[in-house]
This record gives C-alpha cells, structure tokens and sequence, in this order.
C-alpha cells in the first residue's frame, strides 16, 4: 500500500524535515520512529521537499510505502497518539503506487508571517518575523511582481549545484496586511533551497526602503547571489500547501 | 508621577500576576524589577486583579507612583527592552494620584479560547484548551444567558472568604465560532477567584451535553460549589480588557 500524509508542524523545536541520524529531532525522523512502532519495520517516509531547521508546516506532504493494507483512520490515530504534540498528522489516504510526495508535486504555497509594528506580540513572538520599522505593503507588491514568471533564480538560492537547473516559476506572489501582520504567500512550481527565504528577504528590504522594487529584475537576471537582501529567518516560513 | 501600564502576557511561563518573594517568576516581580532597575529605587506595581499561574492577558492594566516626572514613552521603552520577550507593556499614561489600577476598575473582559477539533492544532497547543469532542454552541449561549444578571457567585468561585460578598453582575457572554475556535468572551463588573473559569468549565460541559443549559440558574441559587462543571484549565484563558 501507498499512504499519503498530510502533515502540519511548529518546527521550532525542530533541526528540519530530513533525518540525520538515528535519533534525532526531526520531523521525518519523529515519523518514521512512530511508525516503525506501528509496524515493527522500518519505514521510509519521503516528504514533498525539506524544510529547513525551524521552518513550520501547515500542510506538508509525505508518503511512504509498506506490504500491509492497514486502514487510514488506524495510522492517523496511531500518528495522533504518539507524536509529540508540535506535529499533528491531519491527513492520510491511500494513493496510487505511482504516486511520489516529491516527484509528483507540481505546486508549492509558502506562506511568511511578519509582525510589523515597533512592540512585538508575545503571542506570535514564536512564529513570525518581527520587523520594527514601517514596511510600505505597496512597494512590496510592485517588488513581488517582477518575481512572478520563469526565470533562472541562481541569484535566490543558497543551493551549490551547477549541474541541475536553476530555473523556477513563480506563479504567484501575494501579500496581505491585516492589523500588524503582513503574510507574503508564495506560489510555484518549485523552489530552490531557501529560495523562499531569500525572495522574503528582498521583499523586506524594499518593505523598508533599503532596495528599490524596480531593481528586483536586474537582481534576478544578474545571477549574483550578493546582490540579493539578507535571507529571512526560519521562524517566519510555513510550508503551506503541496498541490499534485 | 501616578502612571497606568497596559500590560499583554503569554502566562505560561510564569507563577501568574501576583509576586512571591524576592526573585520570582511572576509578572508583578518581572515589572518591579524591571522599574527598579530604571528608577534605582523600589517601585510597588498594583494591578487591575491577579491572574493565576498560566493565565494569559492582553490588557491587564497596572499603576506605580513614583517621585519623578518621566516621559511615558521612556518608561515605556524601557520596560520593552529589559522585559523578558513573553511580556510586552503595550501602554504608560500619566493619569490622575487618585487613579488606581484594581479600585477604579468598573469593568473587565475575560476570553477563554477552546480548540474544539477531534485534533488539535500544533499552533495553538499553548494557548487554548483542547477539546476533542464536539460541543453543541447554541446550547453553550442558552447556557450563558443564564449568568448574565446580579447573582451571588459562591458556587462559581474557589474563594474562601464569608464575609465579603459574593455578588458580582456578569454584562455579557459572547461565544464565537470560527472553524474550530470556540472564544468565549465574559465581561463583568467583577470577577472572584477562578469565577471565569468555573463558568467556562460549566458551560464546556453544557456544550458536551453532560449538563443542561436550564440546570445553571438552579446551580446558582444553590451556591453549591460540587454542582458546576470542572473549573477550566489556565492555558485558555487571556484577562481582556479593563474598564474605568
């Protein structure tokens, strides 16, 4: 059978998606010892991408393969009961066996929270960026439209490889500013190691007047990683939704 | 100088609004030291009322005197940096000598936030209660619409004392729903000890169908403190608002 999980988390306790090790605190790892548990076998549990150390989910998606026809609801409430509470599986469902969380995925959301006021909320001091200064929203929405297209976003990752493409499509670009918080929500095809992060980053920068929207494009058709705002920190990041 | 601080907490860390002793991790012994620090000198911070251990406020209001004629926005700045990052002063005003944080109040708000979902939301695991099984909300508003009025209290308190009285006028009980978020919001022109959360244990249980909406006017005029529901669980609930 193929199971496909939905999974949402706070990763701030977390060293990210990817397991390192034999016991370690990660969300892959945390998963894959519950269900050894359930199963007494190993299972491979492979997720939709990484997410960084510190990066949050609200809709991450993973599968994993094993000879048993186990029904749904079962591994859900085996997963419920014996994760830790800062990772709640809210979905699984029997897949095709060709389906894949990574290869099949043809659309990613990430969504970033920034709390933009001087004083902080202690109440989202956890789970968003807080910014102090102003951040002018329209200056960030003239910016996030030059990234929305197919370009070679070489300049956006922190990512070494110089074999594979670093081509992507941003399909969407959208920013909400309701009371304080700013939510940037991102959409596309794919996204390049902390190419979210570092879009973020620049989208702040122009939010604060320290880069102008009109240089993005230049930005992005440089290639030059050195030209790009500092990367957003971790604890603002969701993994929001995976689309197949 | 008579100064009025509005005061926002995530409660969870801390032994609640009331100090202990000399170095303790309560929100008064936070603030004292904090102005202590500022004026070289002690400082007595009274408060609107205490909040227990765990309980959260978004606008609990608090006074000190002081000999000296400082800007509120320096004290207010000051408070913000040396503040633990879990309590925020959100306001210092100048008022009158005869102001007086608990005295003067004519009002107060409590919200107590319920996640009512089979499960629960990584999210929002520290600061609302978790309840698994649906809860009947119509049947929770007749159930509130029974507090509202001047009532002796006694049997939705754990106060001990018999000679001061137990009579309190609760305003309104406003319960909202919005997806799996139940916040019930109690405004009052007084609160005795653990009185918001005995209602809200009471009226979860009335949304559970383990006690009737109609049994709340007979559990009040009984003052009988074994016939109301379990008291609620500190985590959910925020001190709202004081009026004066």
């Amino acid at each position: 059978m193929n199971y496909k999980l939905t999974i949402s988390y706070d990763g701030s306790r977390y060293k990210g998606w990817q397991r390192l090790g034999d016991t370690d605190m990660t969300i892959q790892g945390k998963l894959e010892d519950v269900l050894f548990q359930m199963f007494f076998e190993p299972v491979e549990v492979h997720g939709s991408g990484r997410t960084d150390a510190g990066v949050h989910a609200v809709g991450q998606v993973a599968h994993f393969k094993i000879d048993k026809d186990v029904p749904p609801k079962e591994i859900k409430e085996y997963l419920y009961r014996y994760l830790p509470d800062d990772i709640v599986v809210t979905g699984v469902k029997k897949v095709d066996d060709k389906f894949h969380a990574r290869l099949s995925a043809v659309e990613k959301t990430y969504v970033y929270k920034i709390y933009n006021h001087h004083y902080h909320d202690p109440f989202l001091r956890k789970e968003t960026l807080h910014v102090q200064d102003h951040m002018e929203v329209e200056a960030m929405r003239k910016a996030a439209g030059y990234f929305v297209g197919e370009y070679d976003f070489t300049a956006f990752t922190t990512a070494k490889s110089k074999k594979k493409s670093m081509v992507r499509e941003i399909k969407e670009i959208e920013i909400l500013k309701s009371g304080h918080e700013i939510d940037i929500s991102i959409t596309g095809n794919g996204f390049l190691h902390n190419m979210a992060r570092k879009i973020v980053g620049s989208l702040i920068e122009v939010g604060l007047g320290e880069m102008k929207a009109t240089d993005i494009p230049g930005i992005i058709s440089s290639k030059d990683r050195t030209k790009t705002g500092q990367m957003a920190p971790a604890r603002g990041l969701y993994l929001y939704k995976v689309k197949y």
